[in-house]
Protein backbone atom coordinates (compact mmCIF):
# COMPACT_ATOMS: atom_id res chain seq x y z
CA UNK A 1 0.00 0.00 0.00
CA UNK A 2 1.02 3.16 -1.09
CA UNK A 3 2.45 5.27 2.00
CA UNK A 4 2.69 9.32 2.68
CA UNK A 5 4.34 10.55 5.40
CA UNK A 6 5.27 14.22 4.73
CA UNK A 7 2.79 17.00 4.90
CA UNK A 8 5.53 18.83 2.01
CA UNK A 9 4.37 15.78 -0.51
CA UNK A 10 3.06 18.01 -3.88
CA UNK A 11 0.28 15.63 -4.18
CA UNK A 12 -0.65 16.36 -0.21
CA UNK A 13 -0.36 20.34 -1.35
CA UNK A 14 -2.60 19.99 -4.36
CA UNK A 15 -4.66 18.53 -1.42
CA UNK A 16 -4.46 21.59 1.07
CA UNK A 17 -5.63 23.73 -2.08
CA UNK A 18 -8.95 21.39 -2.85
CA UNK A 19 -9.93 22.25 0.99
CA UNK A 20 -9.06 26.22 1.05
CA UNK A 21 -9.70 27.35 -2.56
CA UNK A 22 -12.78 26.90 -4.11
CA UNK A 23 -10.77 27.70 -7.71
CA UNK A 24 -8.85 24.38 -6.92
CA UNK A 25 -11.87 22.51 -6.49
CA UNK A 26 -13.52 23.90 -9.91
CA UNK A 27 -10.35 23.38 -11.59
CA UNK A 28 -10.05 19.78 -10.46
CA UNK A 29 -13.48 19.11 -9.83
CA UNK A 30 -12.66 17.21 -6.91
CA UNK A 31 -13.17 18.10 -3.05
CA UNK A 32 -12.29 16.56 -0.07
CA UNK A 33 -14.78 14.38 2.57
CA UNK A 34 -13.77 13.64 5.60
CA UNK A 35 -15.54 10.88 8.07
CA UNK A 36 -16.61 7.30 7.56
CA UNK A 37 -20.21 8.03 7.53
CA UNK A 38 -20.19 10.76 5.51
CA UNK A 39 -18.11 9.16 3.00
CA UNK A 40 -20.44 5.87 2.87
CA UNK A 41 -23.41 8.59 2.33
CA UNK A 42 -21.20 10.01 -0.50
CA UNK A 43 -21.05 6.34 -2.07
CA UNK A 44 -24.75 5.91 -1.60
CA UNK A 45 -25.59 9.47 -3.50
CA UNK A 46 -23.80 7.91 -6.28
CA UNK A 47 -20.64 10.18 -5.81
CA UNK A 48 -17.31 8.80 -7.21
CA UNK A 49 -14.58 8.53 -4.81
CA UNK A 50 -11.21 8.67 -6.41
CA UNK A 51 -8.85 7.75 -3.77
CA UNK A 52 -9.00 7.09 0.31
CA UNK A 53 -6.32 8.72 2.80
CA UNK A 54 -5.94 7.06 6.29
CA UNK A 55 -4.45 7.19 9.29
CA UNK A 56 -3.71 3.45 10.86
CA UNK A 57 -3.91 4.69 14.10
CA UNK A 58 -7.42 5.38 13.87
CA UNK A 59 -8.75 2.76 11.36
CA UNK A 60 -8.10 -0.60 10.49
CA UNK A 61 -6.94 -1.79 6.25
CA UNK A 62 -9.97 -4.01 6.17
CA UNK A 63 -12.12 -0.86 8.01
CA UNK A 64 -10.61 1.29 5.00
CA UNK A 65 -11.25 -1.48 2.33
CA UNK A 66 -14.60 -1.94 3.11
CA UNK A 67 -15.49 1.69 2.84
CA UNK A 68 -13.68 1.81 -0.24
CA UNK A 69 -14.71 -0.93 -2.55
CA UNK A 70 -13.06 -2.37 -4.91
CA UNK A 71 -10.34 -0.67 -7.56
CA UNK A 72 -10.35 2.64 -5.22
CA UNK A 73 -6.68 3.72 -4.46
CA UNK A 74 -5.79 3.78 -0.79
CA UNK A 75 -3.15 5.50 0.89
CA UNK A 76 -1.70 5.36 4.14
CA UNK A 77 -0.94 8.53 5.97
CA UNK A 78 0.93 9.91 8.65
CA UNK A 79 -0.66 11.92 11.61
CA UNK A 80 1.40 15.39 10.26
CA UNK A 81 -0.25 14.69 7.31
CA UNK A 82 -3.54 14.29 7.93
CA UNK A 83 -3.62 17.15 10.47
CA UNK A 84 -3.15 18.88 7.60
CA UNK A 85 -5.51 18.02 5.77
CA UNK A 86 -8.35 17.84 8.00
CA UNK A 87 -10.92 20.58 8.55
CA UNK A 88 -12.87 19.30 11.61
CA UNK A 89 -11.59 19.10 15.37
CA UNK A 90 -12.61 15.70 16.00
CA UNK A 91 -10.61 13.39 13.66
CA UNK A 92 -12.27 10.37 12.25
CA UNK A 93 -8.88 9.60 10.79
CA UNK A 94 -10.16 8.83 7.14
CA UNK A 95 -10.42 11.32 4.35
CA UNK A 96 -11.42 10.72 0.93
CA UNK A 97 -11.39 12.33 -3.09
CA UNK A 98 -14.82 12.94 -4.48
CA UNK A 99 -15.37 14.02 -7.88
CA UNK A 100 -18.07 17.10 -7.88
CA UNK A 101 -21.16 16.92 -9.33
CA UNK A 102 -22.30 19.56 -12.01
CA UNK A 103 -25.66 20.62 -9.50
CA UNK A 104 -27.24 21.66 -12.90
CA UNK A 105 -31.04 23.05 -12.78
CA UNK A 106 -31.64 21.05 -15.42
CA UNK A 107 -29.85 17.58 -14.22
CA UNK A 108 -32.75 18.03 -11.57
CA UNK A 109 -34.85 14.26 -11.58
CA UNK A 110 -37.89 15.45 -10.03
CA UNK A 111 -41.47 13.33 -9.30
CA UNK A 112 -44.75 13.78 -10.33
CA UNK A 113 -45.87 16.12 -7.84
CA UNK A 114 -42.62 17.64 -6.47
CA UNK A 115 -41.71 19.43 -2.90
CA UNK A 116 -38.84 21.74 -2.92
CA UNK A 117 -36.80 23.78 -0.31
CA UNK A 118 -35.48 26.99 -2.15
CA UNK A 119 -32.89 28.95 -0.36
CA UNK A 120 -31.77 32.17 -1.50
CA UNK A 121 -27.93 33.25 -0.93
CA UNK A 122 -27.82 31.23 3.10
CA UNK A 123 -24.80 33.21 4.58
CA UNK A 124 -23.99 30.44 7.78
CA UNK A 125 -22.49 26.66 6.54
CA UNK A 126 -24.38 26.26 9.96
CA UNK A 127 -27.65 27.30 8.73
CA UNK A 128 -27.46 25.19 5.40
CA UNK A 129 -25.78 22.27 7.00
CA UNK A 130 -29.11 22.51 9.21
CA UNK A 131 -31.69 23.04 6.15
CA UNK A 132 -29.79 19.81 4.05
CA UNK A 133 -30.49 17.77 7.36
CA UNK A 134 -34.33 18.37 7.25
CA UNK A 135 -34.43 18.36 3.46
CA UNK A 136 -33.16 14.86 4.02
CA UNK A 137 -35.47 14.05 6.74
CA UNK A 138 -38.85 15.24 4.67
CA UNK A 139 -37.23 13.34 1.47
CA UNK A 140 -37.80 16.52 -0.26
CA UNK A 141 -37.37 15.86 -4.45
CA UNK A 142 -34.51 18.59 -4.18
CA UNK A 143 -33.22 21.57 -2.82
CA UNK A 144 -32.14 24.95 -4.94
CA UNK A 145 -30.00 27.07 -3.83
CA UNK A 146 -30.29 30.28 -5.57
CA UNK A 147 -27.10 32.62 -5.82
CA UNK A 148 -24.97 30.86 -3.51
CA UNK A 149 -22.30 32.02 -1.33
CA UNK A 150 -20.07 29.79 -2.36
CA UNK A 151 -19.58 26.27 -4.09
CA UNK A 152 -21.19 23.55 -2.47
CA UNK A 153 -18.32 21.62 -1.81
CA UNK A 154 -16.77 24.21 0.42
CA UNK A 155 -15.64 22.20 3.51
CA UNK A 156 -17.46 23.91 6.31
CA UNK A 157 -20.52 22.60 4.28
CA UNK A 158 -19.80 19.80 3.56
CA UNK A 159 -18.75 19.35 7.73
CA UNK A 160 -22.14 21.14 8.97
CA UNK A 161 -24.12 19.23 6.59
CA UNK A 162 -23.23 16.05 8.30
CA UNK A 163 -23.46 13.95 5.02
CA UNK A 164 -27.01 15.53 3.97
CA UNK A 165 -25.02 17.10 1.06
CA UNK A 166 -24.92 13.90 -0.35
CA UNK A 167 -28.31 12.24 0.45
CA UNK A 168 -30.40 15.42 -0.73
CA UNK A 169 -30.82 16.35 -4.94
CA UNK A 170 -28.74 19.92 -4.66
CA UNK A 171 -28.83 22.25 -7.13
CA UNK A 172 -27.70 26.14 -8.07
CA UNK A 173 -28.66 28.70 -10.18
CA UNK A 174 -29.05 32.71 -10.43
CA UNK A 175 -32.44 33.64 -8.67
CA UNK A 176 -33.39 34.85 -12.38
CA UNK A 177 -32.46 30.64 -13.21
CA UNK A 178 -34.18 29.72 -10.62
CA UNK A 179 -37.33 31.15 -10.76
CA UNK A 180 -37.83 30.47 -14.75
CA UNK A 181 -36.96 27.03 -13.98
CA UNK A 182 -39.78 26.67 -11.45
CA UNK A 183 -42.47 28.83 -13.64
CA UNK A 184 -41.59 26.38 -16.43
CA UNK A 185 -42.40 23.09 -14.54
CA UNK A 186 -45.43 24.97 -13.54
CA UNK A 187 -44.19 24.21 -9.35
CA UNK A 188 -46.39 26.79 -6.96
CA UNK A 189 -43.79 29.70 -5.06
CA UNK A 190 -44.31 29.75 -1.86
CA UNK A 191 -41.96 32.80 -0.20
CA UNK A 192 -41.85 32.61 3.61
CA UNK A 193 -41.80 36.96 4.17
CA UNK A 194 -42.79 39.21 6.18
CA UNK A 195 -44.15 41.41 3.30
CA UNK A 196 -47.90 41.26 2.63
CA UNK A 197 -47.68 37.87 3.16
CA UNK A 198 -50.75 35.10 4.29
CA UNK A 199 -50.48 32.80 7.37
CA UNK A 200 -48.92 29.68 5.98
CA UNK A 201 -51.08 27.12 7.52
CA UNK A 202 -53.85 28.44 5.15
CA UNK A 203 -52.26 27.54 2.16
CA UNK A 204 -52.50 24.44 -0.08
CA UNK A 205 -49.07 22.20 -0.87
CA UNK A 206 -50.42 19.23 -2.26
CA UNK A 207 -49.72 20.12 -5.45
CA UNK A 208 -46.00 20.91 -6.98
CA UNK A 209 -44.88 23.10 -4.17
CA UNK A 210 -41.45 25.09 -3.91
CA UNK A 211 -41.08 26.47 -0.42
CA UNK A 212 -38.52 29.78 -0.65
CA UNK A 213 -36.90 30.91 2.33
CA UNK A 214 -34.32 33.88 2.79
CA UNK A 215 -31.31 34.94 4.89
CA UNK A 216 -31.65 35.70 8.09
CA UNK A 217 -30.68 39.11 8.24
CA UNK A 218 -32.28 40.49 5.15
CA UNK A 219 -35.23 38.17 4.08
CA UNK A 220 -35.59 37.05 0.66
CA UNK A 221 -34.94 40.08 -2.32
CA UNK A 222 -37.65 41.83 -4.22
CA UNK A 223 -37.14 39.37 -7.15
CA UNK A 224 -38.17 36.14 -5.73
CA UNK A 225 -41.29 38.28 -4.12
CA UNK A 226 -42.53 39.76 -7.19
CA UNK A 227 -42.20 35.96 -8.57
CA UNK A 228 -44.13 34.05 -5.68
CA UNK A 229 -47.57 32.76 -6.57
CA UNK A 230 -48.35 33.68 -2.85
CA UNK A 231 -45.83 35.22 -0.01
CA UNK A 232 -46.41 33.73 3.34
CA UNK A 233 -45.43 33.85 6.93
CA UNK A 234 -45.50 32.01 10.35
CA UNK A 235 -47.31 33.58 12.98
CA UNK A 236 -44.75 34.87 14.97
CA UNK A 237 -46.83 35.90 18.71
CA UNK A 238 -43.45 36.78 21.01
CA UNK A 239 -41.38 39.61 21.48
CA UNK A 240 -38.96 38.71 19.24
CA UNK A 241 -39.61 39.20 15.62
CA UNK A 242 -36.65 37.31 13.30
CA UNK A 243 -36.82 33.12 13.18
CA UNK A 244 -34.06 30.64 12.46
CA UNK A 245 -34.27 30.12 8.86
CA UNK A 246 -33.61 26.19 9.08
CA UNK A 247 -36.27 26.40 12.30
CA UNK A 248 -38.35 28.45 9.89
CA UNK A 249 -37.86 26.19 6.82
CA UNK A 250 -38.35 23.12 8.83
CA UNK A 251 -41.92 24.26 10.03
CA UNK A 252 -43.04 25.09 6.39
CA UNK A 253 -41.79 21.69 5.33
CA UNK A 254 -43.56 19.75 7.71
CA UNK A 255 -46.56 21.38 7.50
CA UNK A 256 -46.22 20.52 3.52
CA UNK A 257 -45.88 16.98 4.99
CA UNK A 258 -48.31 16.57 6.80
CA UNK A 259 -51.11 17.90 4.57
CA UNK A 260 -49.26 15.30 2.19
CA UNK A 261 -50.07 12.65 4.75
CA UNK A 262 -46.10 11.98 4.24
CA UNK B 1 -21.27 59.57 37.21
CA UNK B 2 -19.25 57.51 38.72
CA UNK B 3 -16.13 55.88 36.54
CA UNK B 4 -14.04 52.56 36.94
CA UNK B 5 -11.12 52.67 34.56
CA UNK B 6 -9.02 49.44 36.28
CA UNK B 7 -9.70 45.57 35.50
CA UNK B 8 -8.52 45.27 39.23
CA UNK B 9 -11.09 47.06 41.10
CA UNK B 10 -12.49 44.70 43.12
CA UNK B 11 -16.00 45.18 42.32
CA UNK B 12 -15.09 44.50 38.25
CA UNK B 13 -12.83 41.53 40.09
CA UNK B 14 -16.70 39.97 41.31
CA UNK B 15 -18.47 40.77 38.40
CA UNK B 16 -15.75 38.76 36.62
CA UNK B 17 -16.78 35.92 38.55
CA UNK B 18 -20.24 36.47 37.89
CA UNK B 19 -19.35 35.89 34.34
CA UNK B 20 -17.40 32.82 35.13
CA UNK B 21 -18.87 31.09 38.50
CA UNK B 22 -22.33 29.64 38.85
CA UNK B 23 -21.85 29.40 42.31
CA UNK B 24 -21.07 33.37 42.31
CA UNK B 25 -24.43 33.84 40.68
CA UNK B 26 -26.02 31.38 43.07
CA UNK B 27 -24.89 33.17 46.11
CA UNK B 28 -25.86 37.08 44.67
CA UNK B 29 -28.62 36.31 43.31
CA UNK B 30 -27.27 38.14 40.09
CA UNK B 31 -25.98 37.91 36.66
CA UNK B 32 -24.56 39.93 33.81
CA UNK B 33 -26.71 40.95 30.62
CA UNK B 34 -24.68 42.11 27.45
CA UNK B 35 -26.53 44.32 24.48
CA UNK B 36 -29.09 46.77 24.77
CA UNK B 37 -31.66 44.73 22.98
CA UNK B 38 -31.44 42.01 25.85
CA UNK B 39 -31.34 44.25 28.70
CA UNK B 40 -34.68 45.58 27.17
CA UNK B 41 -35.92 42.68 26.97
CA UNK B 42 -35.05 41.54 30.30
CA UNK B 43 -37.04 44.47 31.59
CA UNK B 44 -40.02 43.80 30.20
CA UNK B 45 -39.98 40.46 31.34
CA UNK B 46 -39.91 41.87 34.88
CA UNK B 47 -36.46 41.14 35.54
CA UNK B 48 -34.68 43.95 38.08
CA UNK B 49 -31.24 45.40 36.69
CA UNK B 50 -29.49 46.87 39.05
CA UNK B 51 -26.34 48.45 37.48
CA UNK B 52 -25.70 49.17 34.19
CA UNK B 53 -21.91 49.57 32.87
CA UNK B 54 -21.42 51.41 29.46
CA UNK B 55 -18.19 52.22 27.42
CA UNK B 56 -18.53 55.97 26.73
CA UNK B 57 -17.10 55.16 22.68
CA UNK B 58 -19.98 53.42 22.39
CA UNK B 59 -23.64 54.68 23.58
CA UNK B 60 -24.17 58.31 24.75
CA UNK B 61 -25.27 58.54 28.36
CA UNK B 62 -28.75 59.54 26.93
CA UNK B 63 -28.63 56.33 25.47
CA UNK B 64 -27.61 54.68 28.71
CA UNK B 65 -30.02 56.60 30.40
CA UNK B 66 -33.10 55.58 28.34
CA UNK B 67 -32.09 52.23 28.72
CA UNK B 68 -31.78 52.11 32.40
CA UNK B 69 -34.92 54.33 33.44
CA UNK B 70 -34.96 55.88 37.02
CA UNK B 71 -33.11 54.67 40.29
CA UNK B 72 -30.62 52.37 38.17
CA UNK B 73 -26.75 53.16 39.00
CA UNK B 74 -25.19 54.04 36.11
CA UNK B 75 -20.98 53.55 35.99
CA UNK B 76 -18.76 54.36 32.54
CA UNK B 77 -16.22 51.98 32.16
CA UNK B 78 -12.82 51.94 30.13
CA UNK B 79 -12.18 49.49 27.60
CA UNK B 80 -9.75 47.69 29.22
CA UNK B 81 -12.82 46.97 31.85
CA UNK B 82 -15.02 46.68 29.18
CA UNK B 83 -13.03 43.64 27.73
CA UNK B 84 -12.12 42.39 30.73
CA UNK B 85 -16.01 41.52 31.56
CA UNK B 86 -17.73 40.76 27.98
CA UNK B 87 -18.64 37.71 27.30
CA UNK B 88 -19.81 38.07 23.47
CA UNK B 89 -16.94 38.95 20.30
CA UNK B 90 -19.30 41.37 19.01
CA UNK B 91 -19.24 44.35 21.75
CA UNK B 92 -22.25 46.09 22.40
CA UNK B 93 -20.70 48.33 24.91
CA UNK B 94 -23.32 47.83 27.75
CA UNK B 95 -23.68 45.46 30.40
CA UNK B 96 -26.28 45.20 33.24
CA UNK B 97 -26.16 43.44 36.80
CA UNK B 98 -29.36 41.99 36.99
CA UNK B 99 -31.33 40.15 39.67
CA UNK B 100 -31.90 36.26 39.10
CA UNK B 101 -35.42 34.85 39.52
CA UNK B 102 -36.51 31.71 41.21
CA UNK B 103 -37.35 29.56 38.06
CA UNK B 104 -39.30 27.10 40.55
CA UNK B 105 -41.98 25.08 38.69
CA UNK B 106 -44.70 26.20 41.95
CA UNK B 107 -44.07 29.95 40.39
CA UNK B 108 -45.43 29.00 37.24
CA UNK B 109 -48.60 31.24 35.92
CA UNK B 110 -50.66 29.19 33.40
CA UNK B 111 -53.44 29.91 31.12
CA UNK B 112 -56.71 28.02 31.07
CA UNK B 113 -55.46 25.83 28.36
CA UNK B 114 -51.83 25.90 28.38
CA UNK B 115 -49.69 24.34 25.90
CA UNK B 116 -45.75 24.11 27.11
CA UNK B 117 -42.31 22.94 26.01
CA UNK B 118 -40.39 20.60 28.53
CA UNK B 119 -36.30 20.03 27.48
CA UNK B 120 -34.53 17.55 29.21
CA UNK B 121 -31.17 18.16 30.21
CA UNK B 122 -30.02 20.23 26.62
CA UNK B 123 -26.55 19.84 26.18
CA UNK B 124 -25.46 22.59 23.95
CA UNK B 125 -26.48 26.32 25.03
CA UNK B 126 -27.21 27.32 20.94
CA UNK B 127 -29.73 24.26 21.41
CA UNK B 128 -31.50 25.86 24.33
CA UNK B 129 -31.18 28.93 22.64
CA UNK B 130 -32.51 28.39 19.84
CA UNK B 131 -35.48 26.53 21.41
CA UNK B 132 -36.36 29.28 23.40
CA UNK B 133 -36.71 31.85 20.39
CA UNK B 134 -38.93 29.25 18.98
CA UNK B 135 -40.75 29.36 22.29
CA UNK B 136 -41.35 33.28 22.01
CA UNK B 137 -42.22 32.83 18.47
CA UNK B 138 -45.40 30.83 19.36
CA UNK B 139 -45.67 32.38 22.53
CA UNK B 140 -45.93 29.21 24.68
CA UNK B 141 -47.05 29.13 28.17
CA UNK B 142 -43.99 27.72 29.60
CA UNK B 143 -40.22 26.59 29.06
CA UNK B 144 -39.83 23.91 31.44
CA UNK B 145 -35.88 22.54 31.62
CA UNK B 146 -35.47 19.24 33.79
CA UNK B 147 -32.65 17.58 35.12
CA UNK B 148 -30.67 21.36 33.47
CA UNK B 149 -27.15 20.80 32.87
CA UNK B 150 -25.99 24.61 34.43
CA UNK B 151 -27.70 27.24 35.85
CA UNK B 152 -30.02 29.68 33.09
CA UNK B 153 -28.12 32.17 34.10
CA UNK B 154 -24.88 31.16 32.83
CA UNK B 155 -23.32 33.70 29.72
CA UNK B 156 -23.34 30.90 27.17
CA UNK B 157 -27.26 30.83 28.13
CA UNK B 158 -28.34 34.22 27.82
CA UNK B 159 -26.07 34.81 24.94
CA UNK B 160 -27.25 32.32 22.75
CA UNK B 161 -31.15 33.04 23.50
CA UNK B 162 -31.06 36.17 22.12
CA UNK B 163 -33.11 37.91 25.16
CA UNK B 164 -35.71 34.68 25.08
CA UNK B 165 -34.57 34.05 28.04
CA UNK B 166 -36.27 36.84 29.44
CA UNK B 167 -39.30 36.82 27.83
CA UNK B 168 -40.14 33.19 28.22
CA UNK B 169 -41.41 32.11 31.55
CA UNK B 170 -39.03 29.43 32.31
CA UNK B 171 -38.99 27.14 35.17
CA UNK B 172 -36.16 24.32 36.05
CA UNK B 173 -36.72 21.13 38.19
CA UNK B 174 -35.54 17.26 38.38
CA UNK B 175 -37.67 15.72 36.08
CA UNK B 176 -38.73 13.87 38.62
CA UNK B 177 -40.54 17.29 39.74
CA UNK B 178 -41.50 18.27 36.48
CA UNK B 179 -43.81 15.17 36.19
CA UNK B 180 -45.21 15.46 39.22
CA UNK B 181 -45.85 19.39 38.44
CA UNK B 182 -47.74 18.09 34.89
CA UNK B 183 -49.49 15.50 36.41
CA UNK B 184 -50.44 17.54 39.10
CA UNK B 185 -52.13 19.91 36.39
CA UNK B 186 -53.86 17.27 34.05
CA UNK B 187 -51.36 17.95 31.51
CA UNK B 188 -51.21 15.61 29.08
CA UNK B 189 -47.26 14.24 28.27
CA UNK B 190 -46.05 14.25 24.69
CA UNK B 191 -42.60 12.27 24.70
CA UNK B 192 -41.03 12.61 21.43
CA UNK B 193 -38.81 9.56 21.45
CA UNK B 194 -38.42 6.89 18.96
CA UNK B 195 -39.20 4.24 20.70
CA UNK B 196 -43.25 2.69 20.40
CA UNK B 197 -44.31 6.34 19.27
CA UNK B 198 -47.04 7.07 16.72
CA UNK B 199 -46.22 10.09 14.50
CA UNK B 200 -46.90 13.20 15.71
CA UNK B 201 -49.75 14.51 13.37
CA UNK B 202 -51.92 12.23 14.37
CA UNK B 203 -52.40 13.51 17.57
CA UNK B 204 -54.34 16.07 18.98
CA UNK B 205 -52.52 19.10 21.00
CA UNK B 206 -55.71 21.17 21.41
CA UNK B 207 -56.32 20.24 25.31
CA UNK B 208 -53.53 21.15 27.70
CA UNK B 209 -50.17 19.86 26.35
CA UNK B 210 -46.80 19.42 27.38
CA UNK B 211 -44.47 18.91 24.19
CA UNK B 212 -41.17 16.80 26.08
CA UNK B 213 -37.43 16.78 23.90
CA UNK B 214 -34.51 14.63 24.65
CA UNK B 215 -31.44 15.36 24.15
CA UNK B 216 -30.39 15.00 20.06
CA UNK B 217 -27.19 12.24 21.49
CA UNK B 218 -29.42 10.55 23.59
CA UNK B 219 -33.28 11.37 23.63
CA UNK B 220 -35.30 10.91 26.85
CA UNK B 221 -35.00 9.12 29.78
CA UNK B 222 -36.88 6.07 30.69
CA UNK B 223 -38.61 8.19 33.38
CA UNK B 224 -40.09 10.51 30.33
CA UNK B 225 -41.04 7.55 28.26
CA UNK B 226 -42.71 5.74 31.08
CA UNK B 227 -44.53 8.98 32.43
CA UNK B 228 -45.82 9.97 28.85
CA UNK B 229 -49.50 10.30 28.28
CA UNK B 230 -48.09 9.03 24.24
CA UNK B 231 -44.73 8.74 22.73
CA UNK B 232 -44.80 10.65 19.34
CA UNK B 233 -41.67 10.52 16.15
CA UNK B 234 -41.22 12.54 13.51
CA UNK B 235 -41.35 10.72 10.59
CA UNK B 236 -38.21 10.64 9.07
CA UNK B 237 -38.02 9.57 5.53
CA UNK B 238 -34.14 10.58 4.54
CA UNK B 239 -30.99 8.40 4.94
CA UNK B 240 -30.09 9.93 8.11
CA UNK B 241 -32.24 9.39 11.86
CA UNK B 242 -31.71 11.95 14.01
CA UNK B 243 -32.90 15.67 13.67
CA UNK B 244 -31.69 18.86 15.22
CA UNK B 245 -33.24 18.99 18.93
CA UNK B 246 -34.58 22.56 18.17
CA UNK B 247 -35.98 21.55 14.58
CA UNK B 248 -37.55 18.77 16.02
CA UNK B 249 -39.33 20.89 18.91
CA UNK B 250 -40.28 23.58 16.41
CA UNK B 251 -42.20 20.99 14.40
CA UNK B 252 -44.10 19.78 17.03
CA UNK B 253 -44.76 23.49 18.88
CA UNK B 254 -45.81 24.81 15.72
CA UNK B 255 -48.49 21.74 14.98
CA UNK B 256 -49.77 22.22 18.04
CA UNK B 257 -50.22 25.90 17.02
CA UNK B 258 -52.12 25.00 13.92
CA UNK B 259 -54.37 22.79 15.71
CA UNK B 260 -55.27 25.68 17.96
CA UNK B 261 -56.03 28.14 14.82
CA UNK B 262 -53.02 30.39 16.63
Amino acid sequence: MKQITSAQNPFIKSLVQLQEKAKARRLSGTFLIEGQREIQLARKGGYEIETILFLPDMLTETEVKNLAGRQIEIIEISREVYQKLAYRDTTEGVIAIAKSKSLELADLQLGDNPLLLVAEAPEKPGNLGALLRTADAANLDAVIIANPKSDMYNPNIVRSSVGCLFTNNIATGTTEEVIAYLKSKNITIYCATLQDSTSYHTQDYTTPTALVVGTEATGLTQEWRDAATKNIIIPMQGEIDSMNVSVAAAILIFEAKRQRGF
